[in-house]
């Protein structure tokens, strides 16, 4: 068993992914793949959300058209892996995850800017989490992908948490409210991540064949 | 004066840019360059729109995978280039364009797809036309600038119109359908590009201040 199945990840995330997802997500790797696809678009089209609702924070703009291009670049590559393992496209309906953090952001500016970036930084510090844990329970080439997106994700992560930052003393909000607003996203984050779901997602938490009653 | 300004674009276009439009937006470049990084967004956000919609044509979703990331960097030199030159970023509401085109979809599949395509191919032709015509009109480093964004899009164009045919084919329509509705969405097209308009924009009509009364 990988140490990150017990530990907690350091730094944004409150807690580490559940062993039984991880396994169950080893087993159902097609699925896991489908799911990661639409991820990769999802994560992209969140970024171009943001371009057009901050578009004075040029900075910003930069760094997010920068990091949906390589969600895109990424999801070319998965629909390619899909290919090569002879994975069929399907639809899948959206996992609980997202919608649950964005019922979680504040409505009103600046506030709901510093939250969308802090939401920003715990997704993709979940994917990368996610990424390190499942890349021993796969084989070639499937495990090394994911070991690379990994490294994506975490720099994703981060550029997420400095411009959480710089909205922070830009938008001169206090730093008990910044710590505040991590905590809170972080416990509903963690909340899903750790709670039984009866769909199986790349976000999803415990699947529900397994979770304690 | 550019030839360009006299005659119509061969191919899907039906109607070459007004000469009064490519003057006034010579005069109001600055403008024109706030606009033309809001056009490039939105031609990222729709290109992910269709793969989204269209997630089992993998074909097509690799294509417009790659067209977002390329809009998407010139969003980035959009910015890159407005503030070299110190214009401001500011907002701006949307044209008349887009809707306009829209609104002339139909609403049922297969056709919706073919119609999607084929607006795709119209946008991204006229701005190659537009790019062309008002690279003569600018001073370096504008003008450069404008004349490879033209190549780009007149690939895009290619791209949008490739699938289209494919979309026929794969969707068993008619050549006669593919023909009619090109017609008949080109010339949606070409009336909003002809027709006078209250606000300028990268796609919009005949400045009203020079409009035939």
């Amino acid at each position: 068993m990988n140490a990150a199945l017990q530990e907690p990840l350091p730094g944004v995330l409150k807690v580490a992914t559940p062993p039984a997802w991880a396994l169950h997500a080893a087993r159902h790797w097609q699925q896991l793949l489908v799911d990661h696809a639409n991820c990769e678009k999802k994560a992209a089209s969140t970024a171009l959300s943001l371009m057009f609702a901050y578009p004075e924070d040029t900075a910003l703009c930069q760094a997010l058209a920068r990091l949906a291009r390589e969600e895109l670049r990424h999801f070319e590559q998965v629909q390619q892996m899909m290919a090569r393992l002879g994975v069929p496209v399907r639809r899948l309906s959206p996992g609980r995850y997202a919608g649950g953090l964005r019922a979680a952001l504040t409505n009103h500016e600046p506030q709901r800017k510093l939250d969308l970036l802090l939401c920003g930084a715990l997704i993709e510090a979940r994917s990368c989490e996610r990424f390190e844990v499942l890349a021993p329970h796969l084989e070639a080439p499937l495990a090394g992908f994911y070991e690379d997106l990994a490294r994506s994700e975490r720099r994703h992560a981060g550029m997420y948490l400095d411009h959480a930052r710089v909205t922070l003393r830009e938008a001169m909000l206090t730093q008990e409210h910044f710590d505040a607003r991590l905590e809170q996203l972080a416990n509903v984050e963690a909340h899903l991540i750790s709670s039984a779901d009866a769909e199986f997602r790349f976000h999803s938490g415990v699947p529900v064949e397994v979770a304690p009653a």
